[in-house]
């Protein structure tokens, strides 16, 4: 197979991918080391809303935060992937009641069990994203 | 659906789910803050060998870099992850060659356009992962 060309996206393109799907990885660094691991979420608005456990609060809170989203297909050596960095808030109960009111379909319930009680919400300071295109003439 | 349990994975099952891939996640620290990119990769008996450009070599070359594979099941809610932590050095030229003669099937092609040409070797310091099950009496 030929070799793809990464082409970046645009932002819009990369908020419109993040929307479509619902599980990303938290990029971040604890007392080790940067670290990553899967965690559902929803986009509100332009933020990316997950839940925790309280174990891992004092690691997504350190300033300077990432979240990753991808979808890589093996057989057509294509894929395209979003990265979302910046920092991250915890929110209040009452943020967190409001944003199940106003966004029920993108709940982030997490699909391990657990006490992920922790809501987190990473305001975005860059949002990139590349695609790694087929070319017209590869089969 | 019903919420699944996090099982933790043993080493040897990391590595039988890391031979069985090819493209994993690089988690490392820019002068921004952690970041994730997906990379193709192969494993070279306990170590994870990528190729990189030259621009991210400083950055892979940091102390402490960490590798992430997962496998995301969609529909069924289900998964693993394997998180490979350590520092990685650049192989020399005779390295690289020694391994592309030692691991033929195993080469690490870029599906990506561009110079790749500085090769790299993680060595692990910790290697963990865990599996989302689904449990036996849901659907």
């Amino acid at each position: 197979m030929s070799q793809r060309r990464l082409s970046p996206l645009t932002v819009s393109e990369c908020f419109a991918l993040l929307n479509d799907d619902e599980v990303g990885r938290l990029i971040f660094v604890d007392d080790v080391g940067p670290a990553a691991l899967p965690v559902n979420y929803a986009v509100d608005g332009e933020s990316i809303v997950f839940r925790i456990e309280h174990s891992s609060k004092q690691f997504a809170l350190r300033a300077g935060l990432a979240f990753e989203v991808d979808r890589i297909n093996r057989s057509l050596h294509s894929g395209w992937s979003v990265l979302v960095r910046g920092t991250a808030q915890e929110l209040t109960m009452d943020e967190a009641a409001a944003l199940v009111h106003r966004v029920k379909s993108a709940f982030p319930r997490p699909w391990a069990e657990g006490v992920h009680n922790v809501w987190m919400k990473l305001t975005p300071t860059e949002v990139t994203g590349r695609r790694l295109e087929v070319p017209a003439n590869d089969g």
